[in-house]
């Protein structure tokens, strides 16, 4: 991978600081976040401009461009991959290490006095122009919105914002209708007096209205916005896409069944005049909800009285809450997935030894064997295919230019998912296909046991996923040894690979309490820089636990893996695992040989069934 | 215990809200909170508002009342206390249950429109303000300082604020000269560029200047303000006290070193005035460093753009970590504790049985016993001896009314500990001197697990201590059980026996990385209301661990248990430890024997040396 030559670029951007076209005075430093104007981790082509002025194209970071410095901002899974891709123009500060500045005090400690530090404001979260403006002005600096994207400006051929194809879902595999999730967005709304509610993220709008698209790799959600009044909906979108008759029955476009639940549609550009005109409108106890991660440009249409911004907005909570259908659906869509694995890994067992399966083949390998399985859509995010040292940077994509053979005598690691109909879903497994060293397989055993420390944790109703963190490192600190990424993430429903608000990190977060029904991963790792990468990952059902005794009555809750992958014996030096552990890796092999090995047998995947069944063995 | 009788006080108390005397219009609603003007947990008898007004004298706890009602709202260690303490009049609010509303919530849900809600500004934490200023004024509500105390004018009898006689500590007892701390302070404030340094927190000021006293019980701090800026000190305190020529030498007062260590003193009452005229001739790049804790009245005498406030301040992060003299006097402390400790259980052991041990001549005979020992100063807070269902009151402190005989039925649990010249104890021991249940076992025997899960623990160096909290939980809620406090908190050095920035809580405060030379307690419970409760306390040193590796050379910590008391065998299901964990029970008693059983002998304790022996026997 070479890095991105970017001094060319870097110096147009600097004159376009400059330029008093883009802003009335010249600015000293531009800040250029990841997201797009709806906050997305995962962006269309047409919003990447960090990784257009820096090269690096990981899913998180920020860059910072001042008249002297260009810096980037990142945290531990990209440390290495943003070393690569970036040239000697930019500093990387690696998020997390105590030596590393903020990005407002390594502004406040470079910038000349009395600076202006520019930002777009659609591609700012409210929360976070919070925290720089202040920042920024205690030092004596400003913060300005500069409403011409500068990376934009020296971008020429920057690509179309995309609008595929929407596709509705209908209640056998969503379980609620777009009209009873209205209904109770409402009633919450009307319990905390709330008269507008304004949605800004693609994956609450795709779940709102049970639909989706494709407009962003991998998530399956399109470029919207949604204005829910106590009378009326507005939903802002290309209008192109709303001329398929189905779609607008779906919709209900012609037809409401009731006014209240009419939709006026409009294109997705008029939000912010549309904004402007219901809150010029406002009565004096009106007030909007909108959430502190909307834009900045839109959450300031909203004037401060009557603002009322939320961590984390009703649906966001309602989509990470599954219904019965959609449990069953995820179940449904892990099984098919397993299927593929486990066809993949006989695969692999087999082609390793010839020397002709690479990191990228090996992925390819994945995603065809996927998409046999039914409704399948896409992958859930790019394959992480990675062997020996590539294992150790952490969000790896293999790219012809690095693409490495598998052999007997590397780890592999693998971290993939895909999106059906019925569900998403996130599996990473660690393999080796020849004889682990002594020090790999007690790294994985150690990174195992923080896994099951996880899922067989059984914990109150009400614990938040922060407070569970610890366990899933517990056995790596004993030995000196730890990661430096967060151990979990919501996962959603035929949506995003990686949802709020819940979670499992280190990071204090305001994560929401779990509660049963939610959907998380649970991905503890080990990476030995230069050497190999571990992780373990399963997605995981937040179900009640009926332990002994019952505090208070406020109940238990435990996690019930949904991946249904075995996990390689080789791999472990059993030795160090508890009895307990021991019969948490029988019970779960146990279940993936019944529950995967029926549907291999009704497929007729005669060598996958066998590999399943040689690979779930008992361990004593 | 019976209530307070409160209804003539709360008629008074109204009365004064809607008198124009303390604020020039009507005020619906009035916020009592516990502290004093430093913030202090502990108060003197002048500042026990809260306590006058409702009864209630647990540590913690916030009071309001409206023209119809009176709310307290405390956490889970006094819900029992407290609706013993309270009459009628009074609804408690349980902090820490999904259920309860916040303060701000209940407010805004009882008050009519446009309501003003008055507080006394000296006692309000800045912080707190702000947050409930906020919540207020977005409900169209405003929060008002009422610059006389409404408690106060209705407490005809109130007591003086204490001047007791001030200590000077010498370099064996500090490590270090209150020159060296200012000069260390100077740094810190020229490093972050800041000017003035106002310091509020009385055991701050305490650990600064290498003096103590005794104005507050249990606490050795006295009233004092103190300012330094580059060149100057001002320090406020009742001048009285500085006329003794020891302590005039001890502060420098007649013949400074150099002029930078020259202390303006300062009538304590003049701080207000004081900074007032600081600030008025601050240049425009001037700040001033003043904790977010610190009062708003305080505070808000420094102009908004020269305010620097921070979460902790550096006195308080300084006297977190101990150094080489400060620690060596907390072990000598905790084993001279540990002698008068196992001679009273030596007593209880023979005593029980004769039925003549209340509560509180178990408190008695312990207090009696370290007050044996070398430097004792007094407790370091009030004993809590409870036998059976007093146990599972929190913070229960046994009074005549409610005093229980100790028999060999019942579980009795001891939190007691002492302030010493060289150091602070707190340690708490549950026991039975019968035959306990095989549920109480259980439940200790999960609370032991607990106790050892954090003791043992190993951790990357920077790990902050709310990560450390549920290994002290899991036990528990493998068995559906919790309890609902923290797990451990700051202690300091002839101290207060609670000090921040460091501890370990599922709260999401903002704690400070664990650092070794750092002192916290590891003090997780099980209480059975109406039966029993258990908890186990040891005060612990973070250290320096060695694990087999050392990831990205950050080094890891581990706790050293500086109390040195045996945990009653009899008490343990020793079936439901682990290899690991019996282990760890035997090499701690091996210790105890060690090193308390030489103080024993060198002080010729017999029987309490038989007693320790006996119960110090190994496990298996």
């Amino acid at each position: 991978m070479s890095p991105k030559i970017t001094g060319e670029l870097l110096r147009q951007l600097r004159q376009a600081m400059k330029n008093c076209k883009y802003f009335s005075e010249p600015i000293q430093a531009y800040i250029i976040p990841s997201g797009d104007a709806h906050q997305s981790e995962y962006i269309a082509p047409c919003d990447c401009r960090r990784e257009f002025i820096s090269g690096f194209d990981g899913s998180a970071g920020t860059a910072i461009v001042t008249e002297q410095h260009a810096a980037m901002w990142t945290d531990g899974r990209y440390f290495l991959q943003a070393n690569q891709q970036m040239d000697n123009n930019w500093t990387l500060m690696k998020m997390g290490l105590k030596e590393t500045p903020s990005q407002e005090d390594w502004l406040i400690s470079v910038l000349p006095e009395n600076s202006k530090v520019g930002v777009d404001p659609w591609i700012i979260a409210a929360d976070q122009w919070k925290n720089m403006f202040k920042a920024l002005s205690s030092a004596g600096h400003s913060l300005v919105a500069v409403q011409d994207n500068l990376i934009d400006a020296v971008w020429p051929d920057r690509p179309e914002r995309p609008s595929t194809q929407l596709r509705s879902l209908g209640l056998d595999f969503t379980g609620i209708s777009w009209q009873d999730k209205i209904t109770t967005l409402r009633a919450k709304m009307s319990e905390r007096k709330i008269t507008w509610f304004v949605a800004t993220a693609l994956d609450e709008i795709a779940w709102l209205f049970n639909l989706r698209g494709a407009d962003i790799e991998y998530n399956p959600v399109f470029f919207a916005y949604t204005i829910v009044g106590m009378s009326t909906i507005r939903f802002f979108v290309d209008l192109k896409r709303l001329s398929d008759p189905a779609m607008r029955e779906h919709l209900q476009l012609d037809s409401p069944s009731k006014p209240e639940l009419s939709i006026q549609t409009f294109p997705y550009e008029s939000v912010y005049t549309e904004l402007q005109a219901i809150c010029a409108a406002l009565g004096p106890k009106d007030k909007v909800w909108i959430c502190d991660k909307a834009s900045c440009a839109l959450t300031q249409v909203i004037p401060k009285t009557h603002r009322s911004p939320i961590p984390y907005t009703p649906l966001c909570l309602g989509k990470a809450v599954k219904n019965a259908t959609e449990i069953q659906g995820m179940k449904m869509a892990h099984i098919k997935d397993a299927v593929a694995l486990c066809e993949l890994f006989a695969w692999l067992e087999k082609e390793i030894p010839n020397g002709n399966v690479t990191e990228i083949s090996a992925a390819d390998k994945a995603e065809e064997l996927r998409s046999q399985q039914k409704d399948f859509v896409g992958l859930s995010f790019p394959t992480i295919s990675s062997v020996g040292p590539h294992g150790a940077i952490i969000h790896y994509r293999p790219l012809p230019e690095t693409n490495r053979t598998l052999t007997v005598n590397e780890v592999y690691l693998i971290d993939s998912g895909a999106q059906y109909v019925d569900g998403t879903t996130d599996v990473t497994r660690t393999m080796h296909f020849g004889t682990p060293s002594a020090f790999e397989k007690e790294c994985f055993t150690y990174v195992l046991k923080g896994h099951i420390a996880v899922s067989a944790a059984i914990f109150p109703n009400g614990t938040k996923g922060h407070l569970l963190d610890s366990f899933a490192r517990a056995a790596l600190w004993e030995s000196g040894l730890d990661y430096l990424h967060g151990t979990g993430h919501g996962v959603g429903c035929f949506l995003n690979v990686h949802e709020g608000p819940c979670g499992i990190s280190y990071k204090t977060f305001a994560d929401e309490p779990l509660e049963a029904g939610m959907i998380v991963s649970d991905e503890p790792g080990y990476y030995e820089d230069g050497s190999f990468g571990i992780r373990l990952e399963n997605v995981v059902l937040v179900v009640p636990a009926k332990p002994k005794y019952n505090y208070r009555n406020r109940g238990s809750l435990t996690f019930e893996p949904l991946t249904l992958v075995p996990i390689q014996v080789k791999m472990m030096n059993t030795e160090l695992l508890t009895q307990k552990e021991r019969d948490w890796v029988n019970e779960y092999h146990r279940k993936c040989r019944e529950v995967v090995g029926a549907e291999l047998e009704r497929q007729g995947r005669q060598e996958a069934l066998e590999w399943l069944i040689r690979e779930t063995q008992l361990i004593i």
